[in-house]
């Protein structure tokens, strides 16, 4: 058993925090984990050590790194796992978060994404890292259950995502989105900007730009609800 | 200018952390702030300056205050208010939390709420505490722009709020929420569960339980979009 370190972006590996992400991150990616830390005083041991004995992965009681990786936490579990590169499915709809920075937010939208059946997710630099163990732990292991794919601009993302039909969500945006008239593209993108600053007005012209109704008692909506409730009205209206 | 101690429940006030939502507490709830403190590098002050001038609220510098009360979070205007107490309207649409714990979650909770136009949220307890700057900041303030009570139990609740048709959010819901086919009540409560454990059994019978769909590839929603999905659908569904 190597002694594994805190999470540096640069470094190959990352790790899940808690049981429920560890046993995501083996039924997704088994292929990809290296080892599983138990602590000594964990019970419910058994379902995990016969996925890790089936998947081939190493089990090991490991208190002191648990206690080292898991920053406060209560922890009683924590995957190793390598990280990996993935390209979207263009023949899917996706959602496009723009230079998304709060790693809790990053990890809930993924959660939900998932949730609702939206396996493709893009992310425009600068981004949050989606490996960091504080986005796993929030995303409560869906990252493992979908592709994502970092690009530089959207521009490079939209060169090679051609089939989708582009909805960026705006404060000023044209359209507003209501449960009675929800578009219904056969693939959409939809398209998010960040917690504090939105999308700029160039995404005006990116696709159709739509609002979700909001009362002017507040600012605006959470990013993550906006992708709720985004997500939930494009999915369940093309059902 | 008094020494304001960091937060505690029992203490008889708490503040906002940041302009934005003490800007929202003055022009909400002015006759409970006692005093605003800004640091002296903020620059941004005019508006603050009028605001307290016109509410005949005292404003100070005071950079170690500011230090001191904000927790390493980059903040430069804090206003200080007392504590209140208030009752529903029972003739309004309400949100009911039940043991909600996760005081980020509340706030977010708060906020979605009033932007969705709900402004009567009932907290059964145990709960977390609105008034806890980190609930306040998580709000942007929305926590002044409604009403909140809390309740011993649900049944307490619900003896003082007849009006409303129930609607509770459950895994095992017997009605699925879809866009097409959302209940359309004059007055509705809509019920969620703690973070971890949700509501238990006791709530299938307790009004009509719904579910909002969701793949099989997550255990759920997080409880914030299960909050603004729900809220968006009975409250669109409604115009």
């Amino acid at each position: 058993m190597e002694s594994i370190k805190p999470y540096k972006k640069s470094a190959d590996y990352s790790y899940t925090l808690g049981a429920f992400p560890t046993i995501e991150l083996i039924q997704s990616k088994s292929e990809k984990v290296r080892e599983v830390l138990v602590h000594s005083t964990f019970t419910d041991t058994k379902n995990l050590e016969e996925l890790c004995h089936k998947n081939q992965i190493p089990l090991h009681i490991a208190d002191k790194q648990i206690a080292r990786l898991s920053d406060k936490e209560n922890v009683f579990v924590i995957g190793i796992f390598e990280k990996y590169e993935q390209k979207l499915d263009g023949q899917n709809s996706q959602i496009v978060l723009v230079n998304p920075s709060n790693m809790g937010n990053l990890g809930t939208i993924l959660r939900t994404a998932v949730g609702f059946g939206i396996y493709d997710i893009a992310l425009i630099s600068p981004a949050a890292d989606v490996f960091h163990p504080k986005v796993v732990r929030s995303s409560m292991g869906a990252l493992f259950r979908l592709r994502h794919q970092y690009f530089e601009s959207f521009a490079e993302y939209r060169a090679q995502n051609t089939n989708q039909e582009i909805f960026t969500f705006m404060l000023n945006g044209k359209r507003t989105l209501t449960v009675a008239d929800c578009p219904k593209p056969k693939l959409f993108s939809l398209v998010f900007g960040n917690e504090a600053t939105g999308l700029d007005d160039s995404y005006l012209e990116a696709g159709t730009s739509v609002i979700i109704p909001q009362s002017p008692d507040v600012d605006s909506l959470n990013l993550t609800i906006a992708v709720g409730v985004g997500t939930y009205l494009f999915t369940q209206g093309n059902r």
